[in-house]
């Protein structure tokens, strides 16, 4: 990393950690104390106090009375901004409930790339007692899974040595992922069994912008025991069919 | 600030900075370039790269097809973690619908402390035409307004400094708003006029957690020419019975 006057690696690394901080939080963390922070980071209390005390003069993490941090009520700002930009038109929601249905209740999905992490933007959970649910706007690796596959196909060969190596599974995994992708680029969809998660399968292809480029993936997730290559081969022309219909609607990247 | 190894303050201001990056997008910016980011921040175009790819990686930015930079989809998380905190209950939403109808069409809002900031957690549109509305999550000064008063009540004469101070201004402004406080202490409610912003009135009173110290404030805000003295002693007694009732309902702070 460059350095420059100002404080350049010390700096981004503050920042990295504030975030970091912020994603302890989560739908079965509501709630932590700063020793939590400290155990589940490893830095020095000092480092901890310091970004807390930061975040909590903007608004983004809040004691409450019982003494402990939760995220506060600045975050709400961020909340707006972020489900403005983010907003799914409403056909774009129906193009997701349908394929929902039309797969017999699996739960779908859309998927947008973000550096070698895959973020899930919108969701239709499924019907059915054992599904697949994710976490809306949380990071999830690249490498792993139909969504990755299909978000990578046309990156240049650097993005998916890169997306490889942030695996961490060596060496030998770099040509593993490279050919992963080529399939789906030649495919146009991609499907996977157990990548990132036992048990879990995925059906995806991509949806495209103006210029052709891969904006996201859009598809399907549940249990790989409902995944069997039958009911595959019956979710990929839905898949196909409503990726087409998401590319025509151009919503990807936000409104202008 | 006391520096400890690790990087103190330059930590903490490229936290603070990459923090008001992302508070140039609202609803009336939401999508910026660097230039942009550079000419609104006056910070070396180096910096702004530098955050704006730190910020990028985490999904909080994202640089959209045209070019232009966006709130990344990372946010969407945060939106999630913010409503899940913040979400009123129906009682206390309906205490803020009420309160607004009572009033004739005021807006109706909730607000809490941070720092030497207040910030909106809840509001009511009211119904008028010519209606106040503020933005949910966004920081506004503690020192000014009704709501302030009310949030500072009860508060440590250091606390009421420190808000004078972030007003800038001036000495004299000290002993103004601790007289303000004092008084809003003493009745246990609040009226102001144009304090924050020209042609606007505020009444508020104190929302108490269980321990009854000040958790929030509640009340109503508009055009000054509508909050003339007959109509705000008429404004009062709803708005005491609604900071009364949410008291009761123990909410502010976010669930366990």
């Amino acid at each position: 990393m460059q350095q420059t006057p100002g404080g350049g690696g010390e700096g981004v690394r503050s920042v990295l950690r504030a975030l970091d901080l912020l994603a302890l939080f989560d739908e079965t963390h509501r709630s932590r104390t700063v020793r939590e922070l400290i155990d589940a980071t490893g830095l020095p209390k000092s480092t901890v106090v310091r970004l807390v005390a930061t975040l909590e003069q903007r608004g983004l993490l809040w004691t409450r009375a019982d003494g402990r941090l939760a995220p506060g009520a600045g975050m709400l700002r961020w909340a707006q901004l972020a489900q403005d930009a983010w907003q799914l038109p409403a056909e774009a929601v129906e193009c997701l409930r349908s394929l929902s249905e039309e797969s017999g209740g699996e739960s779908s999905r859309i998927y947008v790339r973000q550096g070698v992490s895959r973020l899930c933007v919108a969701q239709h959970e499924g019907t059915q007692q054992l599904r697949h649910v994710v976490r809306i706007g949380e990071a999830m690796p690249l490498w792993a899974g139909a969504s990755g596959h299909v978000l990578l196909a046309g990156s240049p060969p650097e993005d998916v040595r890169a997306a490889a190596a942030a695996a961490g599974r060596g060496p030998d995994f770099g040509p593993v992922l490279a050919e992963r992708v080529r399939r789906a680029e030649e495919q146009g969809w991609a499907v996977s069994h157990g990548e990132r998660e036992d048990g879990v399968s995925a059906v995806a292809a991509p949806v495209t912008d103006a210029t052709g480029r891969v904006a996201a993936a859009v598809g399907l997730g549940g249990p790989t025991s409902r995944f069997t290559r039958e009911r595959v081969e019956g979710f990929l022309p839905v898949v196909l069919k409503v990726a087409e219909q998401l590319s025509k609607l151009q919503f990807i990247g936000g409104r202008p």
